[in-house]
């Protein structure tokens, strides 16, 4: 499961259906990498938070009819923002 | 999900049984790398969309026989580009 | 869907069961990076190719039996070779 | 399967159903790369493991239901720490 | 599927239940990243093999109780080691 961090919501009025009326959030990874993610934690802005891909994602959004390949997981409840390859 | 831009539409005469009339659409991420989705919005050059991969691609299809890894979830309705690494 | 160039054939004598008597290619990415794919739809040295991953790999290559993770779904008909990140 | 190394147990109170009560580890890649995986042995910080990913993770869990796509696979006896690209 | 050659077994004394008494080898990429995978072909160290990831990992190793996400396909009769990015 990756570490991400919340930016924003994401507004799609176009949408196929098994995703509509779904909260999106863009997440943001330590490198900069953005990706979409299904929320059903209630996550807000700044959260740090795993996420569930593959099929488990399906499952983790609470209903398998969700076609999404990455759901949150769970809020992280202290994360200390660090660039990869620094650490000890 | 993945954030990607649509470039343009894919001709490939020889596919094989599966994906065969399915419109195709190659996408392009923010560091430049491209990939091939199959598109049930109608998204339009230069639209910025996000896809689902894996499984859950097959069923975004529509059609869980379109032999897919990746398909066009929804139309992003505004997206800033940005490089990976220069936002605060 | 990724998009990579066929280079050749590969020749492997010792085989696990579901992957004897398959057609497979050494395929290249823009990059440089090589991966082994099996070929239902009989590309050719040099052609640009699109590739089926996942579980929708082993569907594509006709025969669920066997046991791909990298499908050649079909053959470009015109690719213009560019470097990621080169492009407008 | 990827061969990382475990750093630190993960708090995390607002978790979606399937996650609950599960023991979740950071683990750091060569490269310094974090994610998090379920640990169903009993691995400690500093502890090299390699981990299972995919739906293989929910069954490596030792239960279907929990909801990971990265799960612990063994604890590795010894384990050189060694950056990629120096070895012969 | 992906191109590695074998380094060596890979001795866990601690595993979870599926991956018991299962032969594990240390696979090493062109550009040094090591995974682990399941061998049921009995490749050697030196050898170049091609690599069966996600759901058909298990099935070639023999068993789909066997809980790898990656498992030897085959050994490649010849191989050239070639960095990617400076073959033609």
């Amino acid at each position: 499961m990756e570490i991400l961090q919340v930016e924003y919501s994401l507004v799609c009025t176009r949408r196929v259906a098994g995703l509509q009326a779904i909260s999106l959030r863009v997440l943001r990874s330590v490198t900069g990498v953005r990706q979409v993610a299904v929320d059903p934690v209630g996550a807000r802005e700044g959260n740090w938070v795993y996420t569930v891909c593959g099929s488990a994602a399906r499952y983790a959004a609470g209903d398998y009819e969700v076609l999404t390949d990455l759901t949150i997981g769970g809020i992280i409840d202290h994360w200390e923002i660090e660039e990869p390859g620094t650490s000890g």
